[in-house]
């Protein structure tokens, strides 16, 4: 076990500024190095006797190799934009909408017999005799009914890796386009492996080899017009892993035709906040396995070679999942994961990897999130630092973490000393909580808590990416407070619903708008999913619903739980409403949480409960159910208020025990190593109490503090 | 043709009062004399030479005659609240949900034989086998599968009749409870003409037998816990039609079979608000052409004793719907609708009767609507009556109506000579408008203007009630902006729109939110319906839709017109948004009109206008499409000015014509009688000008006033 002042973290080196590297790396105990996008390490970084981790991007830079091979171009499929026929023939140009340097149509004959052209106002294929693609042009000509509308799904060849097709664009470079090869092809699979064991033979003083990250890149279609760059964009979107080599391997195997609509769905595409389908879970399934394959044969090799593997769970991650029960096949040694919040703490320490480093922010860049100023005049990457932490701290508390590190460029660091500083007091901190784990089990509340969703276990401790990308599903706010608490967590589908998962659950939560996979959508109309979560609720469980749980459409009550809840949803003008009087309870009413109050919910019970109201619109109810209770709450926004207000919903009185009397400090206790933690949530000063084994200890925090007291 | 100081006004007589009766009835110019509920005239003012009007309830006050055939009581279903099955059988109490006065179990044979239990997990119907009815405790006992819900839909009794239910609750009345019998049986047809006939030899002082109102009330069901008395309550809903025998009639006539559930629909029953059913719209036809025919023998027997028969058309209007096409053959002399609105004003106008009679607010009440002090201390019924005339003079400019009255006890009026004063002036300008309508037509300007619901012509010029009742739908401020505007209104369906009716069109509106009637809901998954709009647009046309036209589930773009729009809507958060500036043409930022913005409405083209935006948030969007356009508004409210900008919108540069340049001022023009009339539509004085075949006119109108200018 390293000590509280040295270990477990991955330095950005910077060839040129080997001093400046060497004296942080000492300052901040760092025990590796590491190169990042751009920077070299130089011999006498690499020759200091640190752990050296170098990046590798598997697909990406072998432009030489794909001109020679330009079948081996990754593709995907686009669909134009709907156009009108006016009764005219329709020319439908196919790159149009696109951004050229992205994108190049695939009109090769085994992509062509899979395009499409769609009636979008009846939402039916056009037959095949009724259009005609014009190479010349790269047009389709559509021969349409009148004042319907048309689309063409074709395949296009991504000729612009999009990771670095960001970068380039972003800072102005004018070096080559690097392409992507796709691995699906066998004479791919062999060229990368023989180029990977050269780069191994070529890199001996390399001891980690760093996957950046893998085969696949998360979707991001670029658009022809400025004024709209992005026309989608999905972090869990596996579009990228389209071509026809791969459908054609994939009907090979399932027996399955899958058809471009499968993918393209009316435009709307499988963004991450759609439950799947059954043709996309078969797809998403089949990626996976052919993913777990080719990475495993590419482990060996690292392996072979004396070196460890470490992955870089972003960017081309697509068909890496470390919560789908085969990531460990993969045989990586680390999950690397940059972490703004606490659930990409939880989400990067759960994965079956023996180790789990985490990434910092703000990166040493000279702008951080939608461009405001950091490592630069206006920034102050200390504050950065010290907010970011906080909220990686809580969950920190909650699951052990070995290593953290940091990312870019290490000279922008001068001249900013409070960073400096802020960066040693959080390694301090984070290898202090590693030693508390390292005792023993953190403490939790008898409450076991699952989190229903369309995509259960596979989405566990995420949505669709950051925070910040995904702010606007109440899900995330709910994950966001749930890693910090002292709770044990699971991640639930509604198959496992119906196969008795809930029979090891004390509370349930179910999270989103109508129609997304956060809320179950569809998935609802289910009898047996009801049955099952009815009874859980009668025989004594807890069930929160948040924003529009369990609405299907069709049925007079939208919700589909109202027995449970007590609430209802919808337009009902016509119908009465209960007389509803607000008693927010002392214990919730002393959190001070604000929740968001739902447009169309209304009381559906006379012995509903309301707990929280705003004019008159509900923002959080409770319904005694049986022997159970029905949360309702019109909306989540994450808070340490309304944190701890999920704790006391879901835990009961059980949650004023081993709690500061405080919402605006979180606190873990390791009963082995017979220690309390506390975390100051706030960049203020607090003070309060806590009661553990019947002891109340009084306390007092410095801003962003962070104490361990004996109990 | 009368003068401006008298002819034309019914005021209510009161006994006790004769000489102040008289008087006002000087004073207001009255040619008619009515009684009131409660009241009765004294011989004094049967004689002093005015028309007199009594009021009939046709189907109310028979007591005895019910007692002696209980099978002739009206009926209604039911449904109970859905109860939970625990795995135990499952007791549903009848009448444990519903007001006990207003309702009694109707257990007889025939009754029986339709009642359903309901799975409402499944939504399907339990099988006979599975439930019984008690009649003992009057509950159903139901073996029910464990966790699911289940609801009893039952027939009733309907024991108190609604209307004189309300006021008797509302005045704490002790008097005995009214019940009405259902004409549906042929020997209550008997009783009924044979009652009429003998009210009519009583009653040979009766100039005008005023129907209040005919058979069948509109739905309100009452429930048991005061604290959600009302439990549906419909102005516009046929339920309380239904009736063993007319559901036996029904079959009989038109082989058709409904269920129970035709007609609860999971709870949610069949408000206005809902698009109806192919069911629904065939009771209804089948109920209109019964109260049809039974109302013209009863209007056969009024006139065959010289009297005049005028109905009032609220209450138990039900079936008796004066835009339906079979209205004349009812042989009313006159309909009478109370009027708060604009809108009211032109329902009654257009209904093809020789006389139309409006009933002006407010009522001589103590109280008004919610509860407000009118005719007592605090009241300020001049103010009143003054705000509710600005509304509704503004519609009667757009069309001839020939009698106006009201309604209450006359003795409240002692003390508030401010409101004996308004009454005067309001009924000079009555006089003076109906004046203007008598010279000639009205002009329109050159557009033609259909507004496309679920119901079309049947629900011209109305949602269901009175505006305050509706005002969360947005197609109620159009109809209320609308009233008042030089445009030529008709009222279209989708049935209509494909048989060509956009042919006479040069503008189309729709709005409300999906799944309504208003919006037209599933009414729009019919391409011919998107191929006639599209091609209508195509060829010049302006579309305006407003929050939520032909959304459609089930299609990645829910707003089926989103290529006439330009605007679509739903979650998108993962495709890219068109970056969009507001550009407010002068003309409408002159206006300063408010529109609320759509939560989730975003652009679909890169040609669209934003016109007016909230925070990023859509609130009107123009997007030209071939020779035409589609304009998008995020909903609607009604004022001065939003009203002048929905002419600007359906009118373009011709509503800049012979109208005010301020939005505050309506105008009409009447180019037989060479007369302009300009009305205040505010309560402060207000000056501008106005262009009339090239002639520009100053003008400056006192507060609330109205002017009339030759031209």
């Amino acid at each position: 076990m390293d000590d509280l002042k040295s270990g477990g973290f991955t330095l950005p080196g910077e060839a040129g500024y080997e001093a400046l590297t060497l004296s942080l790396a000492k300052r901040w105990g760092a025990d590796a190095i590491r190169d990042s996008d751009g920077t070299t390490l130089s011999a006498d970084i690499l020759s200091a006797g640190y752990s050296i981790y170098k990046t590798l991007c598997v697909i990406r830079q072998h432009n030489r190799w794909i001109a020679q091979h330009p079948d081996c171009r990754q593709q995907c499929i686009l669909s134009t934009a709907p156009r009108v026929c006016t009764g005219e023939p329709l020319f439908i140009p196919l790159t149009a909408d696109f951004f050229k340097e992205q994108f190049a149509v695939n009109d090769a004959p085994d992509s062509l017999s899979r395009w499409q052209v769609f009636d979008r106002t009846e939402n039916a294929p056009l037959a095949a005799g009724n259009w005609a693609y014009d190479a010349a042009s790269q047009s389709v000509l559509v021969r349409g009914r009148a004042w319907h509308s048309y689309t063409v799904s074709f395949f296009a060849w991504r000729i612009w890796e999009e990771i670095s097709m960001y970068n380039h664009t972003t800072n102005h470079w004018d070096a080559e386009h690097l392409m992507q090869l796709d691995p699906v092809h066998p004479e791919a699979q062999a060229y990368l492996k023989e180029w990977l064991a050269a780069w191994c033979e070529e890199n001996p003083t390399v001891n980690i080899v760093r996957f950046t990250s893998l085969f696949y890149n998360f979707a991001w279609i670029w658009g022809s017009d400025p004024r709209k760059r992005s026309l989608f964009s999905d972090w869990a979107s596996y579009d990228f892993t389209v071509s026809t080599s791969m459908l054609a391997a994939f009907e090979n195997e399932t027996g399955v035709f899958l058809t471009a609509e499968d993918f393209i769905r009316g435009g709307r595409r499988s963004p991450g906040h759609d439950a799947p389908s059954e043709a996309m879970r078969a797809w998403m399934q089949f990626v996976q396995e052919f993913v777990c394959r080719l990475t495993r044969e590419l482990t060996d090799i690292v392996h072979r070679y004396g070196k460890k593997a470490y992955v870089f769970y972003d960017d081309s991650w697509i068909g890496m999942e470390p919560y789908n029960g085969r990531f460990p096949q993969m045989n990586f040694d680390g999950l690397i994961k940059c972490v703004f919040s606490g659930f990409e703490v939880r989400l990067c320490a759960g994965a079956p990897v023996p180790v789990h480093e985490i990434r910092l922010h703000p990166y040493l860049f000279p702008v951080g999130l939608g461009g405001a100023p950091t490592f630069m005049e206006g920034g102050d990457p200390g504050r950065d630092a010290r907010n970011y932490w906080r909220q990686v701290r809580r969950a920190l508390l909650r699951c052990p973490v070995e290593r953290f590190g940091l990312g870019g460029y290490l000279h922008l660091t001068e001249g900013f000393p409070d960073f400096v500083n802020s960066v040693e007091t959080i390694g301090g901190e984070f290898r202090r909580i590693r030693a508390l784990h390292a005792a023993g089990s953190v403490h939790a509340l008898p409450c076991k808590v699952a989190v229903l969703t369309a995509w259960g276990k596979l989405r566990s401790w995420t949505l669709s990416g950051h925070f910040h990308e995904v702010c606007d599903h109440d899900l995330i706010h709910i994950l966001e407070c749930l890693a910090g608490l002292p709770l044990d967590v699971s991640f639930i589908g509604f198959e496992d619903v119906k196969n008795g998962a809930l029979n090891d659950a004390d509370a349930v939560i179910c999270a989103g708008r109508r129609g997304t996979a956060w809320s179950g959508g569809e998935l609802w109309n289910d009898p047996q999913v009801l049955e099952a979560v009815t009874a859980f609720v009668y025989r004594g469980g807890t069930f929160l619903g948040v924003n529009e749980p369990s609405v299907v459409e069709g049925y007079a009550n939208k919700l589909r739980l109202s027995a449970i809840l007590g609430v209802n949803l919808g337009e009902h003008s016509c119908h009465g409403n209960w007389q509803a009087d607000v008693r927010t309870p002392e214990a919730v009413a002393a959190l001070g949480a604000v929740l968001p109050a739902h447009e169309t919910a209304y009381l559906d019970s006379p012995d509903t409960e309301v707990w929280l109201a705003e004019q008159g619109r509900l923002a959080l109810t409770r319904h005694a159910f049986g022997k159970g209770q029905g949360f309702y709450a019109g909306g989540w926004r994450y808070g340490a208020q309304s944190a701890r207000l999920l704790l006391l919903l879901l835990a009961g009185k059980a949650a004023h025990d081993t709690l500061p009397d405080t919402p605006f400090v979180d606190c873990a206790w390791y009963p082995k190593a017979g220690k309390l933690a506390l975390s100051n949530q706030t960049s203020v000063p607090q003070s309060g109490a806590v009661t553990v084994c019947g002891k109340t200890i009084a306390f007092r925090l410095d801003a962003d503090a962070m104490q361990v007291l004996d109990v």
